[in-house]
């Protein structure tokens, strides 16, 4: 096996693109997939300060990294969610990570900040916990984002996390999702800009560019995300990668390419708290009045959480994965 | 396990209806089901004459014994494709089925008609055998049914083929196909109107209402399609269906109902021949210079493989099994 490049040793295969690399020639390879991906979405350009989401796993370390060495201007934004020792974990990863490389962190304590953590927030609201998890995330990278007047939120989604959730929402034909599942979202009616410069990459690749690069990361999945869907649909996408190499990629770019300017928000329930998202179709927002956030309903869905949440008695880890 | 109409014992199970049944009212609730289809669908209507495409195996039986059940003046047709053994044995089952329940059927043999069959047209015109036999298939079907003035051509596809094919479609965005993956083509441009009336049924309750009924089918697969696609497809759907039964017919009628009306012929390429389809994008056609049949091109792709395969030496199935 020689690498495609200088024809040395490879020590990784890339079987969607029939191609080997070496060490070295790899980190060159995923730098250059996140460069095209940046310019192909108009993700970013040469001097932006970006917000970079991170969680202590690979595919944020990597993102974090590779935005570094390309030049770019990054804090990290690390959000607490209370999840027992996962979360003290992961914690620990990320600032040793930003620590050994001189690198800005920003840190917000669900707990601390807002007197809930995700396990509590899922049982007293009775969503499961990825739902209050990301409700919650999506509102600290909005609000830190505007505070820090950052050019957009990065996050460290891979070409696998893109695919399952496509995969997820087609099943379902869930098409106010499938409208804006989209790399990059344009900051828009006060919602900050969001990109994943990673859906170039799998999951793989994200693992083994943190291995040659020497990163450490947290290997552990969120102990929450037992039993999530998304799991059994990165099983069903791989019966079918592994059978015909690239399939996973022409799934998720054929996508963007052909599918997702047919699906928008004209369909969805106007009804429906759209506060976490925006788009062009959503309907005119206006500030939230209790946090300010843009919502289309008078109290946003984070602050309805939080008030539900806030305060109440803390809920151990253990009682919520027993439950999902 | 008790039957959800009577409360006496129940023989099967239909997992994604949560419910079971004894023999005498599942092959009621097949009946209803392909009933309920008919009318949803516009399909067909009392006193509706209709042509049977019939292969020998589970779902042919199952439609053509159905639509007899229901009243329907059914007539079967048996295209001979000249599979080697498989083709003898499955036009064996055939005939008995029509024979012992004194049916009309018709029979087109490739090989005495047009002087060609399915291993020996994928092998001169480079095509796949299904696509070879799809397009030879779908001439005789038209055919046949605008020679006998029958108002529609019924195939048994049930809800696992039809969800795997949209689930290829989906993969790689298909856009054409998806807009005319539809359970009822109306009759358009000279072709005949084209329904699947077992959408509503699994494979398993297809093959379960065979049995109960008595019927006799070739349980063997075509040894041409060994290594097709569907097969995986239908095995990475399953995954899914396991895990949350009703996800397979949430995924196609959720489709039919939220997202085929946004697909349509217009994207796709005007100087490929699509002479064996029809939808009301499709480009003003004209009679095939050779046979007749409505085409968008001078001769129709029937008419061109014929040109090729018709009187070439015959290819044994075993070489083109070797080649897929």
């Amino acid at each position: 096996m020689k690498c495609k490049v200088c024809k040395g040793p490879a020590l990784i295969d890339v079987r969607r693109h029939n191609a080997n690399f070496c060490s070295d020639h790899f980190i060159r390879y995923c730098r250059e997939q996140v460069s095209k991906t940046l310019k192909e979405f108009d993700m970013a350009e040469p001097g932006d300060r970006l917000l970079v989401a991170v969680s202590g796993g690979k595919d944020s370390f990597a993102v974090w990294d590779i935005l570094e060495s390309l030049g770019f201007d990054t804090n990290g934004l690390y959000v607490g969610l209370g999840i027992g020792e996962y979360s003290d974990t992961s914690g620990q990863y990320v600032r040793d990570f930003a620590t050994g490389r001189n690198l800005p962190l920003t840190e917000i304590d669900l707990r601390s900040t807002y007197d809930y953590d995700v396990p509590t927030a899922s049982a007293v609201t009775r969503r499961v916990p990825c739902s209050a998890c990301g409700l919650s995330k999506r509102h600290v990278f909005d609000k830190e984002c505007r505070k820090g007047n950052f050019d957009a939120i990065v996050t460290g989604h891979n070409l696998d996390d893109e695919a399952a959730v496509l995969y997820g929402n087609v099943l379902r034909w869930q098409t106010d999702y499938l409208g804006r599942q989209r790399p990059m979202l344009p900051a828009l009616n006060g919602f900050p800009k969001k990109i994943k410069p990673l859906v170039r990459l799998s999951e793989r690749e994200t693992a083994a560019y943190c291995v040659l690069r020497g990163i450490d990361y947290l290997v552990e999945e969120c102990p929450m995300a037992a039993g999530n869907k998304h799991l059994s649909y990165k099983a069903a996408l791989n019966l079918i990668e592994e059978e015909s190499p690239g399939s996973k990629q022409a799934f998720y770019f054929g996508f963007l390419r052909d599918a997702v300017d047919r699906f928008d928000l004209t369909t969805s329930d106007p009804n429906q708290d759209r506060s976490d998202v925006a788009t062009e179709d959503s309907p005119i927002l206006s500030p939230c009045i209790e946090c300010g956030s843009p919502t289309n309903v008078e109290t946003c869905s984070f602050c309805r959480l939080l008030r539900r949440a806030s305060g109440a008695k803390p809920v151990p880890v253990e009682l919520i994965r027993k439950k999902y």
